[in-house]
């Protein structure tokens, strides 16, 4: 405890109301503590940290202006939201944040009233809030009953189509709606599109200094008789002037831009509208990621995400790896092949370096697309490419993709493009938890005709699967990969071009067969090494593909043995049942075969490491060998938590 | 024959080549012959209408400047590009469009080199147009090789995200390229939202008479010394000034509004533009659906979708309907609960009609809401409105529900948020052909933990489904149904809400069980009817449920008989996939069970009508008929064609 810094306001603190006595001085020193106690819980648990202290004077402004939870205040991605979890009653679990049983680290319904609507994906803040919006006007009346409604939203999240959706709705409604826009010019990675540069140039235009004295009256949307003099009215308009027009063409007021870290900004503003807006208003504030805390603003990426560091050096404690990570083993291969074929070029949708990417764009920039948080275009986009000829690997976690699947169905698969999706992140991806598992593409993308959809078991099947998509022409390919470290296999020098459609034999062994889809491997072949001491040996097998389905291999397999357990990192609807459905066409089930499809189980699963994860899910060594031992009507001798 | 319009310039024209050598009184004349040729076409095959008519000229002026096709001309949504079929090729097959084995009603790149890209979802456009200009300046070179690339997109479609999406990439990337905004001021339906408003305002402050001589030069994006005369550049800029500047904020030169059908003004400004682009150009066109052809022009859709017609009175050969469809039971249902419950209301992306929803906004408009063709924020302000209190029914089409799948899993499952999606035109479609298909929402929602996913076996049954979601408040809930109408039920008065997760029983019979989910029931029946003349009665359930499922039924069916056979109208991953996983978990197949399931196949089904579409899937009651022979090892008497 020697290490918390002393908090003497924030400690009277528990909830918006105590926000409210507070003079604008006590409010200064509120965000200053708020400051600190954010770097100091970060630093004991790791996690989002540039994005907090980007926004802990809004954080503090925002609760001392609106009457909250009754006012619905909605978080954009929401990782910038542990000042505000702090501020709101949760500042004892703060330290228990992204871990097994603690807070989420993002706002999340069920843990707190002052969350009205969860996130974890971007640019949904908009869209929820003109929902409470409208609910609003309508006498929708859950308790609280409804107040106004806040969205707070990042620059690099206004690149995503969904947010513009919801500005033309609302402008086009015309409710009583606020959007802060919080432009620190970073989202994860810098912000890229038009949108950016447009960003850039209305604060280029109006520098602070300037505008604060028009930012203190911000009143340019009322009517004449409410604004603070004329003097102040036309500073401001000559803000508005440089620039809001975009906005306003969508049916906002736009005030700004403000300076976001000053309180003495964004308290008169935030009041002035509070009492005066009859519709939608998007006030547009600057603040830096990071700020506040050095280490934070000198980090290239602002401190986005951390391990757990030391608050005096900024230090992170990074765990040693043993083994490549298998986001770097897709980067280099897609370096290694874009070296000897100028048509591969590679798309990101705003994740240079989660994806790896940013290895390639160092190589090969003229090649290299970064499309903004906009996975719907990014997808249709890559079908352009390969519609002209090039060759792009289409890079997005498993749980963005579902952004863009209405593209992949419509836009490569019908017209069987040959586009590569290289999917991150498949299967369960720890703290941050259920908005980020990547639970269902092994299943909305098999069932797209004229698909390939590969899974690798380790991180030398990674490096075959990329040169197999790289070199494979005929229709779309993915190929999915688990967050974190391989398993440590021996690499090769080159990946090998893959048999579409084949699996390979692990091990041949009698009873039992295994078929694996992916990097449950391990896992199986823990779980057989322990039955193995039983006198137990199943056949091993890796699908590597759940389409086309190795017919004959799978064929083969039920045939010469009693019970078949496929295993997949993904919902049902997967791998599993696609197997189950050739079985049964086949008439296998009609003669008997003791099959078992071990899949992700039917619920979310809450933030936790990726091994407890699975372990609630199921899906570890040991419940394998359960599975089998299950099967074979043996007892099992495991004994489970 | 006879009924065919004289068309002496037209007859010369068999690809853009052909456009090449005429004068522009050649090309007013052949804008005329299109125009009749596409009215005499349609009057013959029905299809859509009003669209193509709004962009002869614009389809003209497009062939006879750029060097199609080795210039991409990607036409968005397509359903446009009849008179484009005609000039390119196709015209001895346009009046087989839509009809089983002849020409698309969509742009389709197996059909012709000069549909580079396909479509039938709105707003794909910009970003395959900007694929390809970036193919071209990366030296992607299939045959023919990559000239400029222009894409022709409605003011509906900018709407959608995508499309900013797209603008926002291509402003940033600076690529040429060329955007026609085809601004007819509807999409289907009117369009919605302030984009909409915003382009109102561009063209009611610019009148055509005023601009017609800035628009011949057209040309305030190229540096002064290109300009045409001073006097122009002004009245250019004036023109400009009025409010391209949203476009011209994103990336984009603004040029417009110009009128589209007037060739005098679209010509020089393509050739101006053509030679002279060094970026992102957005060509603002007015264009107005139906054009030239009164019936069309006076019709409330413009004569967006037709049947077959007479030329001359513009009447509609409308088939005789024998039940109410589908649409319209659900629209009746929702005006029947909301006017018992003021907390329900209604969401569509711009399909008012389509969906039925007209008939609610009738009656509840301020409990309606039309957010444009924008399914990413229609189904998050469902999510919004909902835990907001209300009661939203979001009603999409089953293919563009698609669209929403993100914000489906993050803002709806996860949250367990009690959205009722209403997912018209599930299953095959018809004419519309793979583009529209519903067939993957069963697999991509029913693996969606606390999800509640219904299917209609009638339309009585489709009245019970909409009273059952109105009152379920327990997390999301959806239920599906077909294109078309009705199979001519009783219907009750009143729909009774069904227990969740229960199935009910049809027929006892012995041997076989089939299972059915949704609409194919008729089949079904007409299977086991004719079984039933041989003897064979097999017993019949309909499983209301694909999630949760009902398991005690399932287990009794596969109990109690030699086979059970699921059948519903979509793809694998569905409800059977969910039986099989049940099955399979319970130890059913180790002791032998006739399993099969009867899903689409893998594979996209070509436009015909919805029975012989079903007959090309194999899902008909001949087909269920022969399945059960075959599982039985009877020999089938049914000869298939």
């Amino acid at each position: 405890m020697e290490d918390r810094p002393k908090t003497p306001t924030l400690d009277r603190v528990n909830g918006s109301a105590d926000l409210k006595g507070l003079s604008n001085a006590d409010l200064h020193r509120l965000a200053d503590e708020l400051r600190a106690e954010t770097i100091s819980a970060v630093s004991q648990t790791g996690g989002h940290l540039g994005a907090g202290l980007g926004v802990v004077e809004l954080t503090v402004a925002l609760h001392a202006v609106f009457d909250t939870p009754r006012d619905r205040l909605v978080w954009d991605v929401s990782h910038q939201c542990y000042p505000h979890k702090i501020l709101t009653g949760r500042r004892d679990r703060i330290r228990t944040i992204r871990q097994e049983g603690g807070l989420s680290g993002f706002a999340k319904r069920s843990e707190s009233p002052y969350d009205p609507f969860g996130a974890g994906h971007s640019s949904t803040s908009i869209s929820a809030a003109l929902g409470f919006a409208v609910a609003r006007d309508l006498g929708g009346s859950p308790d609280p009953s409804l107040g106004d409604s806040i969205a707070v939203i990042g620059d690099g999240a206004m690149s995503a189509g969904m947010a513009y959706e919801a500005m033309n709705n609302a402008g086009h409604l015309g409710k009583r709606l606020f959007v802060i826009l919080n432009d620190n010019e970073m989202s994860i990675a810098p912000p890229v599109g038009a949108m950016s540069s447009y960003l850039s140039r209305l604060y280029a235009g109006a520098p602070f200094q300037e505008l604060k004295a028009a930012a203190k009256g911000a009143v340019g949307f009322l009517p004449p008789p409410f604004r603070e003099g004329a003097k102040r009215a036309k500073e401001l308009l000559k803000g508005i002037a440089v620039g809001g027009t975009l906005f306003e063409e969508l049916g906002f007021s736009y005030i700004g831009p403000i300076d976001g870290h000053d309180l003495d900004q964004l308290l008169p503003v935030l009041r002035t509208v509070r009492a005066r807006a009859d519709g939608p208003v998007l006030i547009h504030a600057i603040t830096k990621k990071g700020k506040g805390y050095e280490p934070a603003e000198k980090a290239a990426d602002r401190g986005h995400g951390v391990s757990k560091f030391n608050v005096v050096t900024g230090e992170q404690k990074k765990a040693a790896s043993n083994a490549p990570s298998y986001t770097k083993v897709f980067a280099q291969s897609l370096v290694q092949h874009a070296a000897e074929d100028e048509r591969i070029c590679a798309v990101t949708a705003a994740m240079p370096d989660g994806t790896g990417l940013n290895l390639f764009a160092e190589r090969y920039p003229s090649r290299c697309f970064d499309v903004g948080i906009a996975e719907q275009h990014g997808v249709t986009f890559s079908a352009g490419l390969a519609a002209g000829g090039m060759k792009p690997f289409c890079a997005i976690y498993s749980t963005f993709l579902q952004r863009g699947y209405d593209q992949i169905v419509h836009d490569v698969a019908i017209q069987r493009l040959p586009v590569r999706f290289a999917i991150d992140r498949a299967g369960l991806v720890g703290a941050d938890g259920a908005t980020h598992a990547g639970a269902f593409d092994i299943a909305f993308l098999s069932n797209l005709p004229g698909f390939t959809v590969m899974a690798a078991a380790d991180e030398a099947e990674l490096k075959h699967m990329v040169a197999t998509a790289a070199a494979h022409d005929d229709g779309p390919i993915a190929f999915r990969f688990p967050r974190g470290e391989g398993t440590g296999v021996d690499m090769p020098e080159r990946g090998e071009v893959l048999e579409i459609g084949k699996g390979r034999m692990i091990r041949r062994g009698s009873g039992v067969a295994i078929l694996n889809f992916g990097a449950r491997m391990k896992e199986v072949l823990e779980a057989c090494e322990a039955l193995g001491q039983r006198g137990i040996t199943p056949t091993i097998a890796d699908a590597r593909f759940a389409k086309p389905l190795d017919e004959d291999l799978i064929l083969s397999l039920a045939e010469d043995h009693d019970a078949l357990i496929t295993i997949e990192e993904g919902a049902v609807g997967g791998f599993g049942s696609h197997v189950a459905q050739l079985l049964a066409e086949r008439g296998v089930f009609d003669r008997g075969l003791k099959y078992r499809s071990m899949v992700l189980p039917d619920g979310f699963i809450d933030h936790a490491n990726p091994y407890d994860m699975y372990a609630s899910a199921q899906l570890n060594a040991t419940d394998i060998e359960d599975k089998i031992l299950n099967i074979l009507d043996i007892q099992s001798i495991n004994q489970r938590a």
